[in-house]
């Protein structure tokens, strides 16, 4: 087992449309649960977040969007489901695959810490 | 010249250890502003934060620090001047190293991005 590091350079990223917040990690956890729920409410429900804060970010990321996330459905218990569209899923991916690549870049970045601290 | 990016990535990094925060953007320009202002009270004028903030991370830094980042030196009108040491004026380097390469490596992540969001 490799021995822990003492020091760790830790990180973060996020897309932004002309230096507004696009798609960052809570956007990302928020896209996954409206797949997953169907529904704004018990997207908001699953990340544990009001469903203000969860209209808000859906809302901002739609309006920057070039191309429409959230297809809005209307009816049902729950006042309208809402679904992620085919250009939503697509932008889940492409965040994973950049996520994927932050890591390796954070790995890389770590590499020698300790012996350059100690 | 190059367009530019209708979408951009952005990002940010911080040495922590054992995930406690040791020197992330605040606490390099802190350690900068040490070195040119010799005090902790000109320094914190200099970054525009209270004497009472700038203490508060000079001395977290210090206790994180496996080797003393600051000299105190007592007297003086500002109460005593405060000195960066060797260690800190490493540290201020191998952070401007890791600045270097996070850069480069948010070059790559942003590379295609319009292309892939469009």
């Amino acid at each position: 087992m490799a021995r822990k590091q003492l020091f760790d350079i830790k990180g973060a990223f996020a897309i932004y449309k002309e230096d507004e917040l696009f798609l960052g990690h809570t956007q990302y956890i928020l896209l996954k649960a409206l797949i997953s729920e169907g529904s704004i409410n018990a997207a908001a429900k699953k990340c544990k977040i009001s469903y203000q804060q969860a209209w808000t970010l859906a809302d901002r990321m739609n309006r920057l969007s070039p191309i429409p996330i959230l297809i809005r459905q209307k009816g049902g218990k729950d006042g309208g489901g809402c679904k992620v569209g085919a250009y939503g899923e697509e932008l889940i991916r492409l965040y994973e695959r950049k996520m994927q690549q932050f890591s390796e870049e954070m790995m890389l970045l770590n590499q020698d810490l300790d012996s350059c601290l100690l």
